[in-house]
């Protein structure tokens, strides 16, 4: 009730504060005899660790994954799967100095009135770090599907946009270069934004799209569970994110209904696929896609007023290791709360087959 | 899991198809002592109810509800309220004609294909007729809500829309026109732009925005289960829907943070509020605000081809008495589901004060 | 939450009073394509009814079942099944001498502490009317399972108990007689201990023996879900039951393992099953049986002092049409939660093979 | 859905396997501002360590609780509490020798053919190992549940019962003898008869008593989700239990409604308590009780046919190192299950109130 599960049959759940002992998780309902390999897992949380190029964090985490449970002799055994990352670089001195004080749009006010008691330390339980534990399970998660293909990318940084449409794009391009980015040509934009932003202290928002391939007909649960739903509530779970659309989402309102409909080809698939490979809220076969927005990282180095405890206002300053753009390792994050998705009701399909 | 619930505190489940014998729900998780306004439940179905205006489908129907439990003289006593609305305008031979066709970007193909057996009438489940159940439900929630108060308008059909800040719009106004715009002059145009629509035998789609206000601070479960996160999915469940956002939404991708935070007041209130009234999943007593986005009905009374059950290509012309927009019928609904998931989230506060 | 639902993936909800406009539920996740035998549901419903016998209440309830959706041409499809159960024999003035009274062992006292209005009319939602839907919906569950056998029958009434193995029973005459025990010569004196008891204006407790046959190997989910635990559950949330044991059940703590264990044959069955059929939770492939203690009826004719709401102590007489003994209706509704529970687990099980 | 989660607000997931690198789990629910007494959990944890007398299992496990998330500066924050205790006494090679054998009435067999892939060392999933971490969380709920009072003790081992009423022992007398039962003259025989079925090579069932003191009035969620039928399932969750009753229990059957009925006192109160303090699924405000049937552990010393996996009878002998009577061990599991049952019902409670 609390909301740290995810998912109905693959269930995630996840504990940890940004700088406490150890994050982790549980992931139940994961099927027997999937041959795990560790080493996939890894290289999808090294998209994610702070650290790994110029234009992110440079806190230091080696996130390491230890499993401790549900495996055996490499394979699942359909019992639960526990992990833990222990939290390498604490230094929670770093925040002693947001100790009393409430970050603007960040959660510390919303948590210290909803709990009282408030791990301030990097944001505690509200921190972005919360999601090295959802690529874990969506690493897990994308090989139990196998043939179901999953890729997220950078759409845009500020307002330097890649206006392609995904069809033309060069998927293995997107861990090419730091942004995450598959045109080369628009990377190098969004880089050189991102660069000038961080010198100004600042911070800038950005999309990311992501195409889901191979998805199986028949996923999705009406009414209230359509796949999209559900695909949407995973998208906004994700610290930082303000919208959500697939297919040909809000620029299908000015489109007429002539216009909209996908026609039908002989075999089923569609001529046409603004429907975003998902019709009454079930997956029909085609692509699915969608694009997510993310706001601006709210913490800045330059300064600004805020609040503290006592009902004052303040003068601070960021100081601390962020991302001046979250969107080049929120690519993993997008990717593996779909797998999870995906996965969740590819399960709930098999009941009824 | 079938995914016909919706809420987990304030549950409400539903059934029913088009054109079947009735429709109808069950309210799990209402608190007992809440006085029932009976004329404010029917008045809420009016706004959703087919004839209401010439700009919606002509269907008819009087969608009255009948109560069958859980209120007991003219309070609710906690336990289940169930509910039936009979479906008197059932006329299935108006469907008969697509029995063995899939038509375009409806739900006809993936529900034969999920299913097997299909009620092909009416779009069976798959019809937007199922969220009359919503409203009855949402207008309960906003009985039990009292203080909080929750409105939705049509903020856009096709290219035109409503470019004005909510806070200047007089919200008493909504219900002065068919479409629901409380802008006089943009209303007129959005109702000759469906009217012109219409004549095509076209259809068009739209926006609704919707505006909860006083919402109490402290709603909202971090992590999976953030307040935008379930109003994202609550949007779209409703038939249509191709995207969400909230606050700052797909503009916020082009802010800088600087520009983008919310600097606080001594009180805790923000000096703007492109947070959306939401900080870190949990609401902050600012007024929350988000956008939906409707695609144009697939039902257009043109000429189409499609496929039918032996994967022959033939072509099809919509009959039947369809909503040339679906925006205008569909405010009510957006209310409704907002009311559901702020009421299933007070309840689910209340544990924790 | 409010406890109104049973089961994960087929799925029961209920509502309704015992003295409303009527009962009611929704069966959520039945598979779609299955043929519903509706006189089957109707037999069920026939052997709860009230009336039936000289042995049971003499209220009149035709409880009689309308199907409102989730049935297309005679089969599931799919969608949720509605279905509503009238109210016939309202007759709200036999309860009015108890509005404000606590009737001694009923739930009058703890629905009106917990709920404050309270439907007093027939004991409301805490009557045993409730579970009318339990049976129409465990009737649709045995429909699905077709090779598994239910076979719920009297084991005892007061100090009159059937003591032979199971084994030795034939169910075919379970309804041969009144009371539903399978062994004639008992069920004569067991008829004859009601109708005393009955014409004391007393009522006597029993036991209901369910075994329930070719159950597939493999239901159930440890740790939390194992199937007995979910069977006790089912068994104790109906009306009057306080125990619940299974395989040796409270016998077994007397034996030493050396003779509790049962061996195995080399075809993966027993040779003694004091393991009940599950092991780990599981159900092993061999005959699930248990046993459900049933207390007397707590409304009799004697009179008794009670409480009222005032606080004072006053003498009651009970009229109305009660049962004597719960049991021989008792034994329909044993039978449909353990077929809600093996329909539950054998669509869970279906995930993982 | 998997079984590994306990609770719907109060809710425990766990995970682990005996002879892993780790058991723990995760208490999600768990209000904040609660201050935790650590020394607490680790006596409960003492409570059920195996090697703690004589008595009981030889194996050495410290089960020392290492707590990661949820707790900051010795209070709960709301946040998961997730947990990890390191399995110490591995000892893998103890098992290899069942590697390929499914032992008697253990879970080996079902495990196996609902898996597949199983862990078969000390039991992996199915060992009562899984319930140190119902302890620890127990501990927890106990701790918020303050005012509320759970008793366990030993009522019998094998044939030896203590034939007194509950409210005839001094609870303090529980803990003052290795078996935990506050009869000291009844404690010696039972010792000395587990002391003599372990010299056999043999094991002995028992049952666990409970009660509940100073339960609020209005615990409970009526239909399905009855204060006892949860108290039920999770006593039947817990390892080799084959039995639940509740107040008057099987003994109730026989009797008659007017000796049964608990006749209100003017406060509210009953005179008698054959209830078990629960009336139509709602605690009443007087004592909860209960029995629990557990069956003698399965693993014994005496040589015994069992079945390996090529479909052969071979002979087995059980190494390890076992317990002769779980009940002792049993004692704080019972509490620990019946603490998490009310703290859940009572957080469930305060959002109606």
């Amino acid at each position: 009730m609390a909301g740290n599960s995810f998912g109905k049959l693959f269930k995630l759940t996840t504990f940890g504060e940004s700088h406490g002992v150890a994050i982790g998780g549980i992931i139940d309902g994961c099927p027997s005899g999937l041959e795990i390999g560790f080493e996939a897992i890894q290289d999808e949380m090294n998209r994610r660790k702070p650290g790994q190029s110029e234009i992110v964090t440079q806190r230091k985490e080696p996130d390491t994954v230890e499993f401790l449970s549900g495996i055996f002799e490499g394979k699942t055994t359909g019992t639960p799967i526990g992990f833990i990352i222990r939290n390498a670089d604490q230094r929670s001195r770093d925040y002693s100095h947001i100790k009393d004080m409430y970050r603007p749009s960040h959660a510390d006010y919303t948590y210290a009135k909803k709990y009282g008691n408030r791990d301030y330390r990097g944001g505690g339980r509200s921190s972005a770090r919360e999601t090295a534990c959802r690529v874990v399970a969506g690493a897990i998660a994308k090989q139990l599907l196998k043939d179901v293909k999953v890729y997220a990318f950078t759409s845009s940084v500020g307002d330097i946009a890649l206006n392609k449409p995904y069809q033309d794009l060069d998927f293995s391009k997107i861990e090419s270069n730091a942004v995450r980015c598959p045109d080369e040509a628009t990377s190098e934009r969004m880089i050189n934004k991102i660069k000038a932003i961080r010198k100004e202290g600042d911070t800038i928002g950005g999309t990311v799209t992501c195409v889901i391939q191979n998805v199986p007909i028949g996923l999705g649960e009406p009414v209230f569970d359509k796949l999209h739903a559900e695909l949407g509530k995973a998208m906004l779970s994700i610290n930082a994110v303000k919208g959500f659309e697939y297919g040909s989402g809000f620029c299908g309102v000015e489109m007429k209904g002539s216009e909209h409909n996908d026609l039908f080809n002989k075999d089923g698939t569609t001529k046409t696929n603004l429907s975003g490979g998902i019709q009454g809220g079930i997956s029909n076969g085609m692509d699915i896609y969608f694009r997510v927005a993310f706001k601006p990282v709210a913490t800045i180095i330059q300064k600004q007023d805020t609040l503290d405890k006592s009902g004052n206002i303040v003068e601070m300053q960021g100081k601390g290791r962020h991302d001046p753009c979250v969107v080049p390792r929120a690519v993993p994050i997008v990717e593996a709360m779909a797998a999870l998705v995906i996965a969740d009701y590819y399960l709930q399909n098999k009941i009824y087959s």
